[in-house]
């Protein structure tokens, strides 16, 4: 096997948090055990293909930084190889147990549609082995169905039958490899299922027709046997002037309206929550409140910059704040986070790839760590019993069931007048979560 | 009858587009038909009577800066029946159908609960008489929830049962009010449904609970008679950090949830639109689509302030988009135009409330003009046909009903090959569309 | 003396950071000595009249929440000596060494402007002598020239004349006030200095005309013997739809254009240069290299609400960004860091008022902990040498003196050829930064 | 001559207004006089060589759409010369009296710096004589210093000297270059003069560099006889998280700071102003008061999206308010009003770069008879006369001239009393500026 990574001879390895190694992790350490499950266990951690192996630092204002030693420009099966042959070496020095990819990530377009089947199918057997090999897991597979050409106007959105056809078969091909590798999820993120501009655009006609893309997924899945969780990630805008899937509530309207419901969770990611002007762990309470807490693209945006920024999840405080939402709703089931992050271009060499993911990593450990001790204390859920306590019992508990009526709500106010006015503690509970940073 | 604006002695008129009155109008010209409907049929203008006749020019740098004629600073009674004067004078004046208000908008709270509703049915019946006198009619009305102390930390949402109560019995009263006056509408806007902080929230049992309010509310109305739709107002912010009924989406998420979809469309509002991050056609045709398009708080926002700025909708552009969705859909049905809008702080006088209203109006009606004139011309609906046209028949028309299935799809490919990639001419249309204004 | 604060009978006091008192501080220890300086003498605390005693808690969309024992809604001298000595007990219990006022928050307007100004004098001595019994200082004093309804269209840029010395005479007072009790600056925040629209606009004459106001300010303070530093507080809007101040770089714009340079500094705050959509460190980092770096009116805003929420600086990683840029400027001069930060319009208890600021005292007195270890320790100082290593010698050093020319650079290109690309290891530093906190 | 555009056999004609033909102007007609002058003279049009001929529909989610006939995937000189070729067809085609590149999209970067330069030198020659057969000009040229790898962390910023030479080279044969074809300005836009975290940089050092960078620029193009106009042009983000030139205001103090006023002006981009937060007439004014509007690079962004979407300027209302301040400050100059614009990348047609150049062009050119129109009727301008009118005369025109104090202006206080409120009409005004539209 060649060594991509030279420089990190070894697997970056757990040190304590005075270590002043910057290649050690100073929170991560994958056996020690949390709330009676190991951090590993809990955090669940992916790498992914598209940017760690697939991204070379180019932007809408300039061309690629990172030279890796993976690619040769031939976009051939060969170089899917030797990325392939990267991407494991480094998932095993990261010591993560999950990957993810999209199909065009591990394997090359071919001349034609069988073409790229055959070149996929080629890569997957290869990636079934180095799995067995290392160990390491698929989290999930997706199809990339917008970087292509053909996918300008939308894939499963698109107002020309042929291309939706198109999509259809990619998907197709894309559940099954998930399948053969074991994938726990597959996700659908729609990068063109939306518009530029809606005077060319049937919304609703559009809409109909991605549901039905969906159905047959589902009855695809059934038909192979694949019982992985399907998944939907939502962004607003970007590349699209407007994305249909723009918030966990958005998909999770669509999701019941076209009887979908059952069969889709959300896939959360945080830089795509704040584009859509909420705070993330908002986000990610509107999923977990309806059940579909499906996984997490773990990142964060620049509070700043109006577009995806996709950086590594260092903030401390947004991370404890989505690790309590995850802990308090059970945990992350077959989902896990997942690093939808790439360095700064400005980051160009190889070891910036090991800075980046254990900055990511450490800090997502540290949270993990600060809010299972946030729970443990009880403090905090307490605060919040007492807040709605009036709920458990009297006119509080008829209205909880749905039992009480206007009418005996108004003759309640005419008998117990004026509420107080109780302070929500909002400076003392911030400074009560600071405490614990 | 006093008479609050001399200035403005007789009903503005219409005086054609090359007036240069400024106290007349240049398009909107009531009896008008426009495809065989007259412009006041259509447009269904309202004149709100919170910004119009309650707002004084403050903001959160500023004291009042209008002095008007109706106030006394008593809050009383009294004053309530000066401004009442005033807001029909003023809406015959101004030629509008229809007004709305907020049950404290037209009368003041008492010192308890029961002095309240004295206060309001006196004023009703008041109304009422003005109503029969001027032929204005009610297009909805609404309870504030959100001004008062006691609905700080939310009404139907509030932590405290206690507090619940007191908006359940308001909204009773409310929707009352609204029922005598034969109101066509009753609206829901949640200023303060939502949150701060969710460290101190549970959000899924503040939704629960939100939805057994709505449910008391159909019920209620039921039970006393009242016909007329109920309406849903999204907003994502402001007052409250994060409000949950960010958008069309999301409000029809939270329906179809809690069994409420039958029940209840959507009034929608630009500037909120905006503040979600939408244009206002998506968030309006994403209503449409769903059948809930129910009314339309006419307004627009600054594209470079991030908060309810309220303005005049006077943006040609933006408001002929907004009549394509209307026109479409088949319009506004009991819902109509209603001016959620305020002068500038810096426009003092009375007059410039008639500046204000005129340019509104008369922005819609040319917007009306403009909509009828490209979907009569049929050049736009033609363009999004042929569009669309290979899901007329075929493959594509298997898919459209949902017949078809990713094996066949990829059958389909298999046998066509690559797509063609069509432009999607956006800057032609757009270019189109500038013709019309 | 009155005992506003009666559930906080003792000064607040340094508990440490295991305390799980609320009520203490855990960072904030006055006398500690930090880098030979004590923390006191560091952080220089103010706290504010207007957030802390004037406001109520109302806001856009609801009326007061606070019901403060020193309000009696009469507006009256009395009602204002009242709220002074409120004032110092906080200041005292909190232990703060400064505050800051406008003019109108300590003393009421009168009926004319002489009344106005015999408040203001009666208020001006008697907190000559409460200064004096306590302790306290004042950090600086400003006028209030936005809130009354004569400063609609501006103060020092209004389209009026009368207008214009109303605002210059009340400043005139302002700065004598300020004089008067030691202040050690004197604010110019320009509330309504901007326009709504610039259809009705003369910008450049209005900032001729608000330069004059500036050399005036100027003369009158070297006439009466002020001494203290000037500053201008940038913001990009709100309450106008545009601000003439933005941020930092416009002030010094302004500055220079108009020959104020030499006069003035910035008083710089984090939720403002957010609002003009810069980073805070980005914003201070431009008044501080250009040596204009003079006070902090520390507080944060919301990343996702598009206006002002003066938040109590309780962002850590956000404190030690500024801590960084404070420190290596040197310090905060005859600035300090003042508190314009409010509790949450539902945090409705007085008790909220110590929770809220021990936050930001907590925080900022840990970020300056977290900052000197930063500096002290070098690595993140000696980074950023070795990248600008080569302008340290030859060729670079030349460039930095202004000596070279395009012909020789060229000439060093073409016998130096490509250069090589170094990674700018943002996510190590960030790493770094994060091992700290 | 290859034709590149046989779809569009003969030049854009004028057709007036009533025409259905997409292919034809209905506005612009080069040789009507406006004011005096003709519509050419007035506008200036300028078609940019690198959205119109480089770009090729890529966006960060997507592979290129555009398949351009005269591209063959060589980047060799020969496919310059192609480009070249279907540049001037289509520059001539639409009626354009300008054009403008930078060095980078006209001739393809060589092995080395030497024959970079070489490169450069084929092409402009080339380019010469096309200019002299076809008599289309040069508006400007610029260097690309922000694609290149080597730019990463900047260009007259970069932290690295070698880099900097690299630049300044590269700059000097760009305006070399722009010299050579009779260049009436040339363009610095700083894409990689900023930083992705402040924590790697020296701000000041890099500003300081930068400014030597210029002064160099001055002394090389008075050393070769270039006269052309200097510009500067902001943007405050995008491509690196902050940007040194935000905005007019920033780019202004940097130059009064750095000894550079005389030498530059602004070259403005409504898209660049609208991502700093400001309104494009806004920023235009400051830079226009202070005499610095040089050019205009004429888009539109997305009033939701945050990111430089360069869209054809095609809202008639922004374009009015910009011409508006284009007349008022006596046009364009040497500058003029390059479409700095794209089609979608859904407009993968090269018919649509007609369209989309035809709906700029037809857009300012009605804006052009729309201001005009405005500014003849004098309607406006006398309002804003009359609210400045008191500065005219007494106390007015002394504080104007600088003449008056504070004691002054107290007195007068005292003697007129309270000023009266007057109304800043701004509904009226703006429904003024509609019946024009």
């Amino acid at each position: 096997m060649t060594h991509y990574f030279p420089e990190v001879a070894e697997p970056v390895r757990y040190e304590g948090r005075d270590t002043t190694n910057p290649l050690a992790f100073r929170y991560y350490n994958a056996d020690q055990i949390v709330a009676g499950k190991t951090m590993r266990d809990h955090l669940r951690f992916a790498i992914c293909y598209w940017h760690t192996f697939q991204y070379r630092g180019s932007d809408p204002f300039g061309e690629a930084t990172f030279l890796r030693p993976w690619f040769d420009n031939t976009n051939s099966l060969a170089e899917a190889e030797n990325r392939q042959d990267a991407a494991f070496e480094f998932f095993q020095k990261m010591g993560v147990p999950y990957y993810t990819f999209h199909d065009r990530d591990i394997a090359p377009e071919g001349a034609n549609f069988g073409e790229s089947c055959k070149n996929l199918e080629h890569i997957v057997q290869r990636a079934k082995r180095k799995q067995e090999e290392s160990g390491i897991k698929l989290l999930w597979g997706t199809a990339n169905l917008f970087s292509n050409r053909r996918y300008t106007h939308g894939a499963g959105t698109n107002p020309d039958a042929h291309v939706y056809a198109y999509a259809a078969a990619q998907a197709k091909h894309a559940i099954a490899a998930t399948h053969e590798l074991g994938g726990e999820n597959y996700v659908f993120w729609g990068g063109r299922e939306g518009y530029e501009t809606i005077l060319n655009t049937d919304m609703k006609r559009e809409q109909e027709n991605f549901a039905n893309f969906l159905h047959m997924a589902v009855a695809y899945a059934k038909e192979i046997g694949f019982s992985g969780q399907f998944l939907i990630e939502p962004k607003p805008m970007e590349p699209t002037k407007h994305q249909y899937d723009v918030d966990s509530a958005t998909v999770l309207n669509f999701l019941r309206a076209y009887d979908l419901f059952d069969h889709f969770k959300i896939n959360h990611e945080p830089n795509h929550s704040t584009l859509a002007g909420h705070a993330t762990e908002h986000d990610l309470t509107v999923a977990a409140s309806a059940g579909k807490l499906g996984s997490i693209d773990a990142n964060r945006g620049d509070p700043q910059n109006g577009w995806d920024t996709d950086q590594f999840p260092t903030d401390i405080h947004a991370n404890v704040m989505m690790m309590l939402v995850v802990l308090k709703h059970g945990g992350l089931g077959s989902g896990g986070l997942n690093f939808d992050a790439k360095p700064r271009r400005s980051s160009v060499d190889l070891v910036d790839m090991f800075y980046a993911h254990i900055g990511g990593m450490d800090s997502m450990a540290r949270a993990l760590l600060t809010a299972q001790k946030i729970i443990d204390d009880g403090i905090l859920s307490r605060i919040i019993e007492d807040r709605y306590a009036s709920y458990s019992s009297g006119i509080g508990a008829k209205i909880s069931k749905g039992e009480s009526n206007f009418a005996e709500l108004e003759q309640y106010v005419l008998e117990h007048g004026e509420p107080n006015v109780v302070s929500g503690r909002q400076e003392m509970i911030e400074n009560l979560i600071n405490s614990y940073l």
